[in-house]
């Protein structure tokens, strides 16, 4: 069966379609943290965080099915749940930050602030970290370098800073957070000295596409500076970070200290529905409305709206905030715990309820696993019933970042797995390790 | 209650937003051709396209509830809703269009397209009518030119082809085809002489943003030929023009005897959920897949899918292209009808369930109507329960756009309340019809 909609799915879609793990898994049903697959075996879902409240979570689903019985439509007539849910984010967000534009996914978001950000600037250039990933549009698959193949040029009006990668990149001790953020100044004068000036510095602070990092605490709050010295403004990109992912706070970037002048919110804020925002202050909104217009015919619909406002209202009632703290420090035990006993971990990264797991075949060189012997081990926990992903410029990163109603008990059973596939890799590769 | 919530709409909200005529109205509820407002009042709704099958179809809301309490998750996980929605389309579309790319709107299925055509071709120049609109990402915008403002420079990748207006354009008599298409060979040869060359002709064939042009049945053939001649590809917007929008056929480009390289969707394919699709040929897709890589997270989506299929069900079992014939014969003979009665109609754009009724001022010199007239006409429209918008390049075409669910009777009453609002305006306005 499985093999029959393989065969009509490589002719029906793109080749550019992708399938996780070595062999695929035909998913049919999730509850909560567990998905099944067609032939009734349970995965632990240590991977996806859009489905952020837990999958078919029956509070979405009611929302879903009782709005779109009702209304479905656009926001060129008033309706309530598209003002309702934006007072719900500013408060969130808290601050200036509260005049918002409603879109369907994290891509549409990231184009739209910066398309925000040139008008009010009059800038052009933009500032991302290397290895970053915004998403998929025209404008910002090109701000997304992980994506760029072998001899891509970087267009000039991008100007790249290195990631704050305080285990393998150019600095690792003190003082990283004023280094990193010097080179965020470094990619802006680039920028302003070949004329096409500073827009931007549009910032993901899980660094999701690098296996997550956690930057100097100092990096962007020195680098906000700078970027706003250059005449430019700071996006935060909060569509790994956000909706309590990291733990402690809402928002990713409130874990710098930094306040950004535009946010951008995506994937968990519909547990899987397409809904996005750009969230900004109103005076950029305001300078953007007298420069140029926007229209987003789904964006902010009442169906896409009601979802958000029943996804914000699971998080608060369920306390999901608080499960994040409690159950990502089991995980953060967990995987130091791991690293005592298994040599192929080089570092964990991580906070909150998203974690990398970092593989090297030499802990003194640092030398990244190879893709394909990560893959494996990936495969293999998917194999024992525990889905995650891989990551990182060298894919060497296992990749821990389940939805938020993740339970202690499911965070001992992700590590116990864990071991068990580290340990049969290093029975088989020799005992290595 | 209205009044405070545009209050806090206003305060909540980018002022991007708009609303639609001079007294916004609140809508709460919606069934079939029907909207209702706060206070009960019913409407006719004669404008939205995106609830091609109907405010709150039952059919769709099922499929919505019932797989969003099954699986919600994306294309790396096998599963059979993808593949059966890309299978049908293809059905529909036909020939050797059958490769599949989904995304969540309109927009992104253009942004997509153009870099498809990109990519495949070698070539950065996209050739689009003037006055189009194909959507709202930062690269669409810029081809999107009835979003122009006053001295907003056209970008030297873009070549602009007069729209085939046959009431108000550069040509209105026989060999109007041959002269229209001859222009989108000038654009390309300009987009080829300055060096960055003809990557595709992006075209709705509703030209929709002109306020539905129908153009001379050569035109899109022989503007094809010219296209390919200089190594580019057609791109047939389907977001307006497709799923019977125009009758007879499914697609708007059939009409027009042409088979196009790439074809995208949007609007009414999730009647108001956020579903798109890029259809092309496995020979473009497997071009595009070595040249460039592409994920959508919500793009394919099991909820977006079973939606989407649910109104391809709705469309064939209620023979909804059929309606579109009848019903729309019985608004063109209306119209026809009115235009004879009132001269303040300058001409009737159109066909199949899209309908655009252009006012002027003197029949004569085809002076349009003032932008405020117009709208006066619309908001009393409105105020009399029948909805619809306003179109073209001088904001003086009714537009008529309703859902394919419209009857024979929503048409008589929809042609009754349009000619009583005639009848009120030139009352008003001195019977100088």
């Amino acid at each position: 069966m499985t093999d029959d909609l393989l065969g009509r799915r490589q002719s029906a879609l793109a080749p550019s379609y992708e399938l996780f793990y070595d062999d695929p898994i035909e998913i049919v049903r999730g509850k909560g943290v567990h998905l099944y697959d067609a032939n009734g075996k349970e995965y632990l879902d240590c991977y996806n965080n859009v489905a952020s409240v837990g999958h078919s979570h029956p509070r979405v689903v009611e929302a879903l099915t009782r709005q779109a019985s009702t209304l479905n439509t656009h926001t060129r007539y008033l309706h309530h749940s598209v003002v309702d849910l934006a007072e719900r984010l500013e408060v969130k967000l808290g601050g200036d930050l509260s005049s918002a534009f409603f879109v369907c996914t994290g891509s549409e978001a990231n184009d739209l602030a910066v398309r925000i950000a040139r008008n009010v600037t009059g800038h052009n250039g933009v500032i991302v970290n290397d290895h970053s990933y915004h998403g998929n549009s025209t404008l910002i698959d090109q701000l997304s370098l992980s994506h760029r193949r072998p001899g891509d040029r970087v267009p000039d009006w991008i100007g790249v800073a290195e990631a704050p990668n305080t285990y393998r990149g150019t600095h690792t001790g003190g003082g990283a957070g004023v280094h990193y953020a010097g080179d965020v100044r470094r990619a802006g004068i680039r920028l302003r000295d070949s004329g096409v000036g500073v827009a931007a510095f549009l910032v993901d602070s899980t660094w999701d596409a690098n296996g997550f990092l956690n930057a100097p605490k100092d990096y962007l709050s020195l680098a906000a500076r700078h970027v706003r010295d250059l005449g430019g403004l700071v996006i935060a990109d909060e569509v790994q970070a956000g909706y309590c992912r990291t733990g402690e706070t809402w928002w990713g970037f409130e874990d710098y200290d930094i306040v950004p002048d535009i946010v951008t919110l995506g994937k968990p804020m519909g547990a899987g529905h397409p809904v996005a925002a750009v969230i900004t202050t109103p005076e950029i909104a305001r300078s953007f409305a007298e420069a140029d217009s926007y229209f987003n015919t789904f964006g902010g619909n009442p169906v896409s709206c009601e979802v958000a406002l029943a996804v914000i209202d699971v998080i608060d009632d369920e306390q999901l905030l608080d499960n994040v703290d409690i159950v990502g420090a089991v995980l953060r035990d967990g995987l130091e715990q791991l690293s005592r006993t298994h040599d192929i971990i080089g570092t964990i990264h991580g906070k909150g309820l998203f974690w990398g797991v970092e593989l090297v075949g030499d802990r003194e060189t640092k030398e990244p696993m190879s893709e394909s012997r990560v893959n494996g081990i990936v495969s293999d926990l998917c194999d024992h019933g525990v889905l995650t992903g891989t990551n990182g410029p060298h894919h060497n990163i296992i990749k821990i970042r389940p939805p938020l109603v993740f339970s202690e008990a499911d965070a001992s059973q992700a590590l116990e797995a864990l071991d068990g596939a580290l340990v049969r890799f290093a029975q088989e590769n020799g005992n290595c390790s």
